[in-house]
């Protein structure tokens, strides 16, 4: 099975979260399993709030890429065709709402689990856990806006 | 007048977002007037959604720092003393919420404002509003902790 970022149209391959066209960029993988979307990503050293603790930013960007691709997929699934079929199906982000509840620690492999919680033609509201060390860490909740593509 | 960051205990000078000490972060830098705290930064090519569109993530980040800073810098204004007294004031994020409005031009000055629109001893509600070339892009909502110092 492909990672979800994979499929994404070449225009959008630029995203520093998850564009893989991007070579400074976070290069985010996410996969679906049809039911949920995990993503497992260990950040650099430089991403530190304070020593020791991940950068609360860069929860928020991964939950918030790891939500787009969750859209993404399920809103493939939800019309019955895969991933590398046309036309390609894109989201943006219109809220993004996160609660840090715990500290992460810098070093481990922050690990996403993302599921759709509604979903309506025009845009889709993803829940989003990130744990580090099997403890959760931070929740989010995006609601990702379907884009429609001009051409 | 100095920026907010440049008074922060040398303990929180390596944040990702903020810290004057992290090579690699963004090293933005806020200004407090005494109701409102402004912010001017520039982002790299690299910090792109897609093409000629500034990413989601570093928007995020951008507020959530600025905001923190916004919460620090009315503290110290609300206990009567400079940001360079003992002891030092810090805030942690407890909650993000990123409305994303319109796209956000790559290559001008994202200009932030942020200020206090509740608080108390524990915590501090602030809004942002992001704006570029005159425009309102983003609005957020940063629910600010206080952070209380072991020693």
């Amino acid at each position: 099975m492909n990672f979800i970022q994979s499929y994404y149209d070449p225009q959008y391959a630029t995203c520093f979260g998850c564009g893989q066209a991007n070579p400074q960029g976070l290069r985010i993988q996410s996969y679906w399993d049809g039911e949920f979307a995990t993503c497992g990503h260990t950040p650099g050293p430089e991403q530190m709030a304070y020593p020791g603790v991940v950068y609360g930013g860069l929860i928020a960007s991964l939950i918030d890429c790891h939500s787009i691709a969750t859209a993404i997929a399920a809103a493939y699934q939800a019309e019955g065709r895969p991933m590398d079929s046309r036309p390609p199906i894109a989201y943006v982000t219109g809220n993004l709402n996160v609660s840090y509840l715990a500290p992460a620690p810098l070093g481990p492999e922050l690990e996403l689990k993302a599921w759709i919680s509604q979903a309506t033609p025009k845009k889709s509201v993803v829940q989003c856990e990130l744990s580090a060390e099997g403890k959760l860490r931070a929740r989010g909740e995006t609601i990702a806006v379907r884009y429609l593509w001009a051409g």
